[in-house]
């Protein structure tokens, strides 16, 4: 078992291995005094792995356990979920004594998380994620959201958790587009920081060092995290790729999955930016070939110009430039700000 | 004009004046250097006070300014409001560079602070309450918050103003009931930390000192939030009178406006807590004089257990005790945490 301990406003613990979901009460029970404890699912993880945590749960004193079971999917991350969660919450009497736990992917971890931060202005919660994705993106960083019918993630707060428990032998379900979903972000983690991980992870024997794969992408993260709490930096970096992924997602109507937009995302920019001579030669070709390797496209059949105007759209950004992250090379990156005609020429001559 | 400076995470300023509203945009062009602000504000605030505000920013430069406008009313506080005003900045295209400004009573106040703090994960906003309870009550302490079917203020966050224009000119237009709401919040603050101001707001001048008032207000909260922030000690002060106030306007199913129940808590609490022997005697007959004053009422005919018992299922308390506030004299007080089968002897008894 690894862990990581991330050093915040108020910090916490990632316990990375391969048998906690069994064993999450023990971790859990040094949290808070109260029995109570509420979790928050959606209907396949409840399926698969409700019943084992709640057990766990009652051999380590919570005799009041309250679950809340909403259908999985992206749909799913509203404003309305997170109201049913609230009334789900109000109903038990959950107080701030008591914990939270989000059980399941990014979808799930995303609305609990921005529920329990605001229900009662702020509950404690424990993730536990059961995604690849999840387990190496959303654990760290203490990003909640909800979409709205505007925009992805237009709504949330920053709220870290109590503690965080990857159960790596939780992956063995996921189906091979889900898994190649966290994939995409594992080789973005590699290509912006790490060249060993770049290469655990592109190569064959992947599966048997998974736990040290989730283990650095959670260290990275959470080195650029403790220097950029809020976002407003060094932070962006981890947006590699993501530019044109949101694009993407956005124009295919979300049909295209985030991993594999980010695939793409990647590629294009690091295409743009080798003919730039920005990125040397060569690190394309590794990044098609890391993602060749889980199925993840490397091109999409869009217009260039509208996936531009679509980038410039972003409703987070402002209006004059926009920050792009470019590699130096396999393992490492840096921040770009380019004025928006600038950027417009980069992707359509870049990625022609 | 009076200032005060609240340090916290981020420190911000609270201007106290008569001619604010109509300079709002020099305060405010400071602030940002975008062009842009989005303005929150009831129908009754909106027809009094919107056209003077947006004059005041254009002149200073904000030549794009949208402005959302709710019904007023407890009513409107709510989580399907905040989605309205989400769908209203992301309709706008308000960027974290922008400003959000929220003109209005404690219900504006509350439900724009909430959507500003957790629209893109957190925009600045600056307030001007237009009602005296706004003035002293909403506008320290960083408390957003919506009501649920279940319970009021069930959801919120902590997030700080970027500054706060208290323009007194602007409770000329309040109605006395309206008015005798802010008066109760501003007799606790005197009852329970400034002897002074208690006698200026029960004597027959008030009126005359009306900016001295809300600066003494201001400024006892401010330093009562400064040593904290997130409300988990000496911030309970605050809510003397509040908890059987909660409960009596929870019981009148909120027919009875929060000052008059704080009103009524006040004076119920400091009977009771004369006749166990903590207050001395006079303490209750001077606030009923100071209540008085502003036509608040001082009894109410409720059951008592009943009382008690909605007190005792307040959703933010733990099941073993509850903390309640009682004055040493008028302008000192203290927490003190009681069981809770001895603060139903301690009510039942104290104020038969």
């Amino acid at each position: 078992m690894n862990q990581v301990k991330v050093q915040l406003k108020e910090s916490y613990t990632i316990l990375i291995g391969d048998d906690l979901l069994d064993h999450a009460g023990e971790h859990i029970r040094g949290l808070t005094s109260s029995p109570r404890i509420a979790i928050v699912t959606d209907d396949i993880v409840a399926e698969l792995y409700l019943q084992r945590l709640e057990n766990s749960l009652r051999k380590n004193g919570f005799d009041s356990i309250c679950s809340y079971v909403f259908e999985n999917g992206e749909h799913s991350k509203t404003l309305e979920t997170a109201g049913k969660i609230y009334d789900f919450l109000a109903k038990h009497n959950i107080t701030r004594s008591d914990l939270v736990i989000a059980l399941g992917g990014g979808v799930v971890g995303d609305v609990t998380g921005f529920a329990a931060s605001t229900f009662l202005r702020g509950l404690r919660y424990v993730q536990i994620p059961t995604t690849l994705l999840a387990q190496v993106d959303s654990s760290v960083g203490g990003k909640t959201a909800v979409d709205l019918s505007s925009g992805k993630n237009l709504v949330g707060t920053f709220w870290q958790p109590s503690l965080v428990l990857c159960d790596i032998s939780l992956l063995s379900t996921l189906g091979s587009d889900i898994f190649a979903d966290g994939a995409a972000e594992v080789i973005k983690y590699g290509a912006i920081r790490d060249k060993e991980l770049f290469e655990m992870i592109a190569s064959s024997d992947y599966a048997e060092h998974l736990e040290e794969i989730i283990h650095r992408c959670i260290c990275i993260k959470r080195d650029i995290v403790q220097m950029d709490e809020f976002d407003t930096g060094e932070r962006m970096l981890l947006n590699f790729g993501h530019t044109l992924a949101h694009a993407i997602e956005n124009h295919s109507n979300y049909s295209i999955p985030h991993g594999k937009a980010v695939a793409v995302g990647m590629v294009m920019i690091t295409k743009a930016s080798t003919k730039a001579g920005i990125t040397p030669v060569g690190a394309t070709e590794a990044l098609e070939r890391a993602c060749n390797r889980f199925g993840l496209p490397t091109t999409v059949d869009f217009d260039l110009n509208q996936l531009v105007e679509i980038c410039l759209n972003d409703k987070k950004r402002d209006n004059m430039h926009i920050n792009v992250i470019l590699l130096n090379q396999i393992g490492d990156a840096h921040i770009c700000k380019m004025q928006i005609d600038d950027f417009r020429n980069f992707i359509c001559e870049g990625c022609k």
